[in-house]
């Protein structure tokens, strides 16, 4: 075992940079800036459940590091490094660097070196655990619960194009090539938004990212902060890969489609002109989709300010918090 | 899906202390003292490896933590808190109310609360990911490479009966109730040294805890500090359960069972008594069980000073470290 381990161990043991403590004894250590606290996530990821068992090995380690990543994005926080247990059913060692290629390079990107793991052999499926830490200044932090009745409500980048692409590879949707190659990018290389939520510190009152689908989100910003939203349906930035799609299956895409990766998130509209520069800076797009109020409740309005009925499921069930 | 992960959160979702910002937001945040680093370490358990499916849930729940407990012990870290990953093949409120408890009373002991997860469905194998922060001053950190020729070694606690325990219980050895209730307790309430870590700092050169067996573990600092060590087999605090077991499966539960998660440490032979206080202060028992040398590879010695053959497998298997 150990030397089978030994070689999982070599595509993840990379030198640490100065002031981390990597791979290699009890534990991992890193500094903090002085005055900041430390923002950490945690995700565990299955095969079967959270990704398809023949998914490009390459793309799985990507998005395994891209969903913490995009939490610490919703924060507002500077990744510092991250943690990685993975259980494998067999030793491939193709896949094995195919993964820790994908994973090194996005951390490479971030500046989130992998400083510490777990590697194991599972009976049946695959897991990977992922978890990542950043550093935000105490009050700068993007939280659920600051949305205040008059926010503005944005998105960042465009919606849908996760949904459909998951719905295809999943047999849901009948084959179509064109549209599966127009989508599959945004299902399996998201982008976090780190850069973005770094920018809105100071201007947004509250921040998510979009993991379960833009309502469920949101839905949470609005259960946390105690007030409710109206969003309008044709300000939404859609996917242009949805173009051609039966519209109920676009709506089901845009409003209840997870695996998005975005920041939905909320600021006062004394400051649009403070979000659109942080975009910029941040290279992103922000698309302004609606505005909180004070009563409860999310509806999602038509172009003539009619609510959609038949909403797709899972946007009421809003967590106590 | 929701309503049913929202049961699993209530057993998990504790009011986070003051300081902190548990389950609820897309990170959890934490401060780090002033002058400290953050110490971290994960593990993934699974199911049928890691532990039996039988196994009583308050145990697991309390073993899943004192793992990772036990790895900032061995740095001499202070535990700050903790996330957890459980992906679950079905939802048993009994066996969750379970699990919970045993996990929360551990971290109540040692001051290490839940700050954050993640609760997912699997296909086939429960899995849990559990990943700890501590706090430790840079440079007061118990690492596996400052071992010195001249050294002592020392070991906490006992050894031994966690692997009769799971050789028991896996059918390894013919059943016998007495031994099982002698021994269980090791193997499924194994007691994180963290007092004992904590109380090392500035006392041991170097420490690791026994994980995988004493000869592997304590092999781990000899790679990493380039030395070797004579181990004296008489003298190792071996369980008193073991007393009346054949002598080469004591000699290979000894120095090659694993589970033990106690402190293999090594110190200068003019701090034995600091060794011994700091055992005392963390109400710890701690033997000296050999010494370190400068040339490389590890002998145990019998009563008359002669090396032991047959040595448990594994025992030299270095890691490049």
């Amino acid at each position: 075992m150990a030397s089978e381990f030994d070689l999982i161990a070599r595509y993840f043991n990379r030198a640490a940079p100065a002031g981390l403590l990597g791979v290699g004894d009890d534990c991992a250590l890193f500094p903090v800036p002085p005055g900041e606290q430390v923002a950490t996530s945690t995700d565990l990821l299955l095969e079967g459940r959270h990704f398809f068992p023949d998914v490009d090995p390459r793309a799985l380690g990507h998005k395994a590091l891209a969903v913490n990543l995009s939490d610490l994005a919703a924060m507002g926080a500077r990744p510092i490094g991250c943690v990685l247990g993975l259980a494998l059913p067999r030793l491939d060692e193709a896949w094995l660097a195919a993964f820790a290629e994908g994973f090194h390079d996005l951390a490479a990107v971030h500046g989130c070196p992998l400083i510490g793991g777990d590697t194991t052999r599972s009976a049946h499926d695959l897991a990977i655990s992922v978890t990542v830490f950043g550093a935000v200044a105490p009050g700068q932090a993007l939280r659920r619960n600051g949305a205040r009745p008059g926010d503005d409500v944005w998105v960042s980048g465009e919606l849908g194009a996760a949904d459909v692409a998951y719905r295809l590879l999943d047999g849901q949707y009948p084959a179509d090539p064109a549209l599966l190659s127009a989508t599959r990018e945004a299902l399996e290389w998201p982008r976090p938004q780190v850069a973005l939520g770094l920018a809105l510190r100071g201007v947004a009152h509250a921040a998510i990212d979009v993991s379960d689908g833009l309502l469920q989100d949101l839905g949470h910003i609005l259960a946390a902060s105690g007030v409710g939203a109206d969003l309008h349906y044709p300000q939404m930035p859609v996917a242009a890969a949805l173009a051609g799609l039966d519209p109920a299956r676009r709506r089901r895409a845009v409003l209840g489609g997870g695996d998005v990766y975005q920041l939905c998130f909320t600021a006062p509209a004394s400051r649009r002109e403070a979000v659109l520069a942080a975009a910029g800076e941040a290279g992103a797009r922000a698309t302004r989709i609606g505005r909180i109020r004070e009563r409860a409740g999310l509806d999602v309005l038509d172009a003539q300010g009619r609510p959609l009925d038949a909403l797709p499921a899972g946007f009421d069930h809003f967590p106590a918090a």
